[in-house]
């Protein structure tokens, strides 16, 4: 199976040039001008159009079995969404909760859902809700099989959340393993309370969301897993980062010595606070933790990607419809499952908010939603960049697409969408996986199972 | 029984006059020039010397079961000790551990150890170890009685410590009845795991204490402790703030509307990490909790009092003998008694190296080691400064005594003295708590028994 | 002439208790109760009632000559203004322009302007706009005549401003002769060419005043004077700082090793800048330099005031009125003359939005209305306090008096009132100087001419 | 002119692979393995090295009439020394001083210099070191002829040094052409009157030269600069950044909304200022501007590098000879010239101590010191990368060449070296500049006239 791409502008996280494209045997064997291919092999015309590396988002749910219910997307409506949207490889989170066991109702459940099901590349970041006798041993199998990363969570106390002697144990056997952490930055306690108080005062709507998970108490969440990093010396990435603060909380601890990334998703950075507070419960569907923040947050986290002190853009694609999944929270916003699905929409989004409205340059774009994430993760450079030897995961991208969202034409399984009314300025006409042709036109025109799992080293 | 100062200079946090004192029924009646009082009163004449209001130290500990012994002072030592080097008050911690009765363990038996046996006035906070359902009215009973703050540690978990959910609890109760929390601001899991690193590396010496303690570790407790009070909308107060980090962290925390205050003790302003460094376990004498720290925090410590980012200078006092008690660590520097004994000589020593080396005026002075204590935990004016109807707690000082500090010739019951070998070049002559004369010609000279507890109202 | 101040409650910057006042020979020679007076001293009865120290506005302008006009008040409508709002010591600058003889153009004018036509007592500082061959000699001649203070100016720099190496000169020379610099810090030449751009574009009305003089400008200033004076050793003291980034600036200075004092102004406090963007050109009213902010500058300052990192509360009085002064900038904003008037209102205005709304404590008013100014400036303790031997200067206040300010009440010679509308919760009602009863009944029944010039000591 | 390099690891910015490069015209042409060239082409085996795009060095001075002397280099010789060194392209600055003609003695002057006379390629920086009637005219016809960038001194008064007037029309005429202009961030005055102040008290040495410009008062530099930034909205680049609190103000800067870039240099990285104390007049060696600085200063630089705060790594090279130019300054640091050579050592220094000590990756090596000064400076793609099309300027490096560097085996013309001493763990073995090899075997073998002016085209 070869493939050629003719013609187009290739823009990685550092280059910029016209050239061809050859791949064979899932991997780019030439590039340059003229290439001496065989007569009929297929090809795609690039001409007037970016040819990107497949975008790779570090952090979606797709089985996410949460409050009380399960996330819409199954691995092939999610991987199709991602793929139309130009993203090629994605990591889940296996997502066992508090006291399940990590190996069968963890890894090992969330491989099998995976497993010939998805149409792009998947890899896994393993949940880490507890740490006791077993854990150690259960841990270093999972790695083994190629989970290269851990997630922690400081919020949601009783069901994923980790207390101290648990999150230190989890930073130093990551640190033995050579693993990197992953972490949602929230005090759970100050939470939990909060929302006690807001309920018992009668305020049950989904505007009172951000006020139960205040900034303090992501920034202290911030302040302390970048804390326990210094002190373990474990790397780590702080996941769906949303406001100045925390940003700058995660700067003075790298210049403090601790080894952290940071990840800003897609949402954080376009929509505001004031979504969640729109009325009739149209906020439920911009309910997520952290929650949506205020517009200066928002210009913080744009200077901080530009700065690259926000490395990655990812999504937290986690989606749940309006009617029989958001509205159990209709009497109480604690009970709305979080989310905001962008699985389709983070590429063009970041192009067209981004790049084209000149808060990032190109190379940024790239770097920020493909490169850094394959990098960290140890997906590189199999993924993240177009070079000799890498997987054709090539995104065939039209600068020039003009487009409005909309739930009706999206691919994404879900009752509404996310940037609803958004415009985009471009959008991928082709993609390929591995050399394989997954999108054309825009469509999805591929092998529902052509994805294959990313088993991935560790490397810190 | 009525008492005449003359000709004294007095000083208080902001006031500076020559004038004589007049005090009837304990307190002071009277300040001007040639004032009519009876013909035989006694008079202390104070020509030639400063007359500071009596000076208080908010955080002492005289009776404490501690890591598997107790503090050497009595009530009677620890006091006649205070009364020489100037102070006629102190706030001693009630310090039950965790599952102790706070009222019958706690309150009550520190309240009878003191009644009748100390020679200063004094009060209590009142530790929080814990926070089950007898808790609130055991609180409120304590606070009932005269104890107006709380004392929290997020270090010491198993002995002291509290978990978050004891921390909120503790905070919003403390919200609800009007009381300030005082807080031991360290990360009590990091600190467990470094020590059982470092020891397990064979690292034994005292030397070893402030590694197992870092600053990162101090911080992350002074952020997650203002991000409560933030939260809460409690008024805190950190005891013993070693670093400049920390002092960075509460300084933020007070722009983002925490009402925080914060102390620092004679021991980190004068003392950098090198004393618990020094050979032959003589290092031991200088451990304590959070450990001594490197000059340049020291720097930031003096430039926060002088700003008055640092409101109090107190002592932590905490005294155990060199041999017999610190030497129980002999061979592992967690189990030394943490404690540099300082009671007698924290005015001393800050007129010393404060007003003389022109690190802070005398009216800071005074506003630090007096006036804001009484301020913060409801004693003023009943102490903490000169002026009608206030306590009659004098302090003559002779501005030009000059002495070297030894342990031969200390008050203070114990085998060695914290600031051995240092200069003094001030000093008090007498001292007079509620009228009567406690010390004369530098010397204890008074009722040991005069001390009375002061009840203090809740005012947060 | 002595004067009795019976029954009220005595407030300093850190007292607080209810005594009589006996005032002899223009001081306070007593303070107790059932003082031994002679039967008919003159007595006012201040039951109910709080006595503060006489309140200082340390930067206040009565004689302007400015941008073409001159100032309103005279010494003899503008120390009564102060008197009735108050304020009985003022300093005042002697302004003389580039080029002007600092002596008779300068010290000389201003001090036969004030003498004799002043109600209340007054200090001056001396603005240096140059320094040359001559300059050395006058100011230490002015310095020698009792004015303790030196003023420079970043901005206005044809006119009043100084280049880097006259800055250096002057604060070389103060530090010589251990007199403090004031400073109005804003950088000129971006103002210039800002002003130059915005009026190019036709952006000619008062709300264009803000932004050609924008935050990052004024921080410049705040930078380069604190580098100067880390520099130089000499002592500074910030006027009229404006913004939450001048003030870390500032803060940072002062841990960094530099001697510098802020002062924020009434206006800033409680003003913010859409009061410039009325129409109708009803924004000239506050048109000042630097300009009034947003919101959450005013929330920094007042948050500074409470943590003693703004020292002072001033007014820059500076009043010109709205029709045939304010007016002259109709078509150029560059041309109206700056100064929102305020010398009556201040302690008023600081009271009520400070102290009844919680902001500031009590004591912290008194501090930063008086005290403060008094002992950086050199006027302690003769002023600024309640003490044996301090001058009369008393203040009886009426904690429950209810007004509403308005232009046709107010003692100020102008036509338009700052804080029109503006509700007070308290008021004097007597205003004492050197024991002398200046205002009544809240009216000014003085001495015009009973003010007296103010010599002070150089102290750095 | 072909060129075939084989067998090689390539490394970007971005990628990393092995494959062979194909060079054609001066360019690269095909990139892959086993490529179709004609028989005899000539060839370079890479094998068992890393391929890296040539080295830009972005500051450098090659000829500069300097405090009363020449340096020493010319452009045969600094080019050669740089092309051993691995780099391909510099940067140097065109600097007339105060009152010479642009043109003329200015950009002309330096342009026949290097004409005809450098084995490498260069590009100029044109010093704006006044501005007045004439200089618009002529930085619009030298910006036309090919230099795409300003350099301002806020330091150097006299000689190259910008008044505000000067430095606010430099920037807006800048952003008006759509150059970026570098700038020297020390305040002059400041770094005058200290140096006096310091000789005046016979402080003569070279350990004094870093007392004189303490720094706040580069820091103040930084501050104004980026202000000026902000207000013009022009694009800055701050060269030989030395300090932790500049990158923090540059930081902020950046935050605030200015454009700027920061520079760090290989001397202020790797040497603290105890160099510019030895003894005997050594550390004139190591008198640069702004000078050495202590070791958590090059601390802070290294961990900007890392995060992408220090955009570049430079030399500023500047050779002066140790006897006969640096010790025209024994009797006054100020008269010696500063200068700290380096242009044959960068590379390889940044290899062996940053990539090789894990202070930055591999890829942030080749970006700081190729890549990002090519995209800063209007170079990219012909410099910069290894792509398509890119400009053939190749380093073959060998990654375990052990070489301990001594002034006897330089190539610069000089009599000491910098890096005296110091251990490289990698250096270069061939270099081509457009496909013609430069160096081989580690020495220069080149057409000493190879070197081509880099026009350059404004991008901002």
């Amino acid at each position: 199976m070869a493939l050629l791409v003719k013609n187009g502008e290739i823009i990685t996280a550092t280059d910029r040039y016209h050239a061809d494209i050859y791949c064979e045997d899932q991997t780019i064997s030439k590039i340059g001008h003229n290439l001496d291919v065989p007569p009929d092999t297929p090809t795609i015309d690039a001409s007037g159009k970016y040819v990107f590396p497949g975008f790779i988002d570090p952090h979606v749910h797709i089985y996410l079995p949460f409050m009380g219910t399960v996330s819409k997307d199954t691995h092939t409506t999610g991987s199709q969404a991602a793929l139309v949207g130009g993203t090629t490889t994605f990591i889940e989170m296996c997502a066992p909760s508090k006291g399940q066991d990590l190996l069968t109702e963890g890894f090992e459940l969330w491989a099998d859902k995976a497993k010939g099901s998805s149409a792009c590349d998947y890899s896994f970041h393993m949940a880490v809700p507890h740490f006791d006798s077993n854990t150690k041993d259960q841990l270093r199998e999972i790695v083994g099989q190629g989970v290269g990363s851990f997630k922690v969570f400081l919020a949601y106390k009783n069901f994923f959340g980790v207390n101290d002697e648990e999150l230190w144990n989890t930073l130093s056997f990551a640190k033995e393993l050579g693993v990197i952490t992953t972490a949602h930055c929230e005090n759970d306690e100050a939470i939990a309370q909060l929302q006690a108080q807001l309920l018992a005062a009668g305020n049950t709507g989904p505007e009172y969301h951000e006020p139960s998970r205040p900034i303090s108490v992501e920034v202290d969440g911030v302040h302390h897993f970048t804390t326990f990093l210094q002190a373990t010396g474990a790397a780590g990435y702080i996941v769906h980062l949303s406001c100045a603060a925390g940003l700058e909380a995660a700067n003075r601890a790298r210049y403090n010595g601790a080894e952290v990334y940071v990840e800003a998703v897609i949402p954080h950075l376009m929509l505001d606070k004031t979504y969640a507070e729109r009325p009739n419960f149209e906020g439920a569907k911009y309910v997520m933790s952290p929650p949506l923040r205020t517009k200066p947050n928002q210009a913080a986290l744009w200077q901080g990607l530009r700065n690259t002190d926000v490395n990655t853009v990812a999504t937290d694609h986690a989606p749940f419809d309006f009617v029989g999944q958001k509205d159990m929270g209709k009497d109480n916003f604690v009970q709305i499952p979080n989310g905001i699905p962008a699985i389709e929409d983070r590429v063009n989004i970041l192009y067209t908010y981004g790049v084209m409205q000149e808060r990032i340059d190109i190379h940024r774009f790239v770097d920020a939603a493909s490169t850094q994430a394959a990098k960290i993760f140890g997906l590189f450079p199999k993924k993240g960049t177009i070079a000799l030897g890498s997987d054709a995961d090539l995104v065939i991208y039209d600068p020039n697409h003009k487009e409005t969202l909309t739930a009706a034409n999206q691919t994404m399984n879900l009752d509404y969408r996310g940037f609803e009314g958004f415009e985009i300025a471009g959008k991928p006409t082709e993609v390929t996986v591995r050399g394989k042709v997954m999108v054309d036109g825009g469509k999805f025109v591929g092998d529902s199972s052509w994805g294959e799992f990313l088993a991935r080293e560790p490397q810190y």
